[in-house]
């Protein structure tokens, strides 16, 4: 039975996902994989900290969090840790980094990060800060340290559209990805081409808990973009910033461009795309009346989907969830399982 | 640079896009994956068998091909060699495997494959036979003899419908597998729906050399039922048979069916479906006119799908070509690509 000790960073929704994942598929993953998940320490700027090498009582962390909000009062609690004191000491082969998401400085999730490979901890993130903008620099500097760095949570979360493009479509030559990468925003085109005027449909993403109060990110594109960015970087190996995206939000849609597309058999959707064109890499976030027979027409709701044009294998789609807590969860515990190349046994 | 060793059994359509893309390719593949593959030897049931240590002038081998339709006058023709020769003595790293599809016996390419095997070959094969009938053995025997064996292009070709499911899902808890898995009945329907009766869309299917002259593999459901036993052995390691597959095919669909289903929003696809139900894995291929809104009804033509419901990730979706030379070949290089561990450096 192989052990991995992880350490978690960010103790919101994703965090408490992959701990519920870990907590209730123990037993299958240990007969499946052969592998046992130790959650060594828990750090949360609002929750407080938690650290016991050899061990945390999952469970009876979850509960607290659950009943108290908080991690302080439990046997284990480090009122003087904070998550870089954790990144720095605590005893894990591997770290989750899963704090809040800056993209304009990738702050302070990047220092984390940087922390762990330079002790030679694994790194899986779900944070587009850091992989949108320090890509490289933690990638070669987790090399120099003889440990990996897992980003498939970045992207679609838990859907493989990473993988599928880096490792699968690696051979095939891909010209072009385009997709839907914000479901806060399909979710409100959806409902807008059901009847709903542009402020309800927002109102209600509010209420679902998808969008934000203020819906900045999802709606002008910025959180779009910055998957953009990541998969250029990932997909085609062109560092770009958030700037070279040319982006366009969803606010300015009326019901009368809905309607027009649906009489033109086509439906609006915020679509991001990456294209070479005279070996340029052209980057860009709009929404587009797409035809109805195109594969990322039929994606309605909060769903995400990406459609890769290769050379060899002409045009493969995939079609799953973007966000979510045990979706995202799911991200870094499949990162995790390739990290220590565990297979079903 | 890492060189790799192929030998080739079956030259047709699959072995021929194989050798496309690793004539096409070989700069690129070189650059990217510091790979170097030889082909040293090609046998064909009908062509002849050519074989060289060294490694086997590809382009000339590929010119004389397509300009006389045999392999017999090249300076490396063997006369005494067929597949079995080439299985037992050729040297090579590794055997793709393409001869034809038995799913009564697995014969012969099962033989080749055996033989490989147990030399301490890698296989790679996109022939169902043997997966259908023999994977939990063929799989035994590459473990005993410290090699691998992969059938991505088994299911969809190129479209990695398998390693979606076994590597990725695979910690998600599959709990049904819905697909299109045979192109040339989605051809059918499609053109069905279009208006076209039955027999008039199968005309235009075996035009495009979609469907074979004895359609009767296709359009009953065999081919379809052959993916889904393999299925059910790959990622739910459930070894069944032919007849445990409810099986219908749709050559019993008339225009008016097709009609009925429009006019309640449904479309008809057959459908290949594996789902557990009391701990039993239930398997089945039939036309079933599914809603317009399922992620499945949208794919037309010959494309296929496939759709997974888990427990962690929901529902993810894989939309891609399921047959065709370089779609086909495609799927044995990804192959070929994950045993030797290359990944873009």
């Amino acid at each position: 039975m192989q052990q991995v000790r992880l350490g978690l960073v960010g103790f919101g929704n994703v965090g408490q996902g992959l701990a519920h994942i870990l907590r209730d598929y123990a037993a299958a993953y240990e007969q499946k994989f052969g592998v046992r998940f130790v959650i060594t320490a828990v750090a949360d700027m609002r929750l407080g900290c938690v650290y016991h090498p050899q061990g945390l009582d999952l469970a009876a962390l979850l509960a607290k969090v659950e009943k108290d909000r908080t991690l302080k009062g439990l046997p284990d609690a480090q009122p003087d840790w904070d998550a870089l004191t954790l990144a720095q000491q605590a005893e894990m082969d591997a770290l989750a980094e899963m704090s809040y998401t800056d993209l304009k400085t990738g702050e302070p999730a990047s220092t984390y990060i940087r922390e762990a490979l330079r002790r030679g901890v694994h790194v899986v993130t779900s944070n587009k800060g850091p992989v949108a903008l320090h890509y490289g620099e933690l990638e070669r500097l987790a090399q120099e340290n003889g440990v990996q760095l897992g980003v498939e949570g970045t992207v679609m979360s838990g859907t493989p559209a990473l993988r599928l493009g880096r490792e699968i479509l690696a051979a095939a030559g891909i010209r072009r990805v385009e997709g839907i990468f914000n479901g806060t925003t399909n979710f409100i085109l959806t409902k807008m081409e059901e009847g709903a005027p542009y402020p309800e449909a927002l109102h209600e993403a509010q209420a679902l808990g998808y969008a934000e109060a203020d819906p900045t990110g999802d709606v002008e594109g910025y959180d779009a973009a910055g998957k953009v960015v990541i998969l250029a970087r990932l997909l085609m190996g062109v560092q770009m910033g958030m700037k070279d995206v040319d982006r366009e939000g969803i606010t300015h849609l009326t019901p009368e461009d809905i309607r027009q597309a649906k009489q033109d058999g086509r439906r609006w959707k915020l679509i991001g795309t990456l294209e070479w064109k005279d070996d340029r890499l052209y980057a860009s976030v709009r929404p587009q009346p797409i035809p109805i027979s195109h594969p990322l027409a039929g994606v309605g709701g909060a769903t995400n989907a990406i459609h890769y044009t290769t050379d060899l294998l002409g045009e493969v789609t995939l079609i799953g969830p973007g966000a979510g807590r045990l979706a995202t969860g799911y991200a870094l515990l499949e990162d995790l399982l390739a990290i220590c190349q565990l297979t079903p046994g």
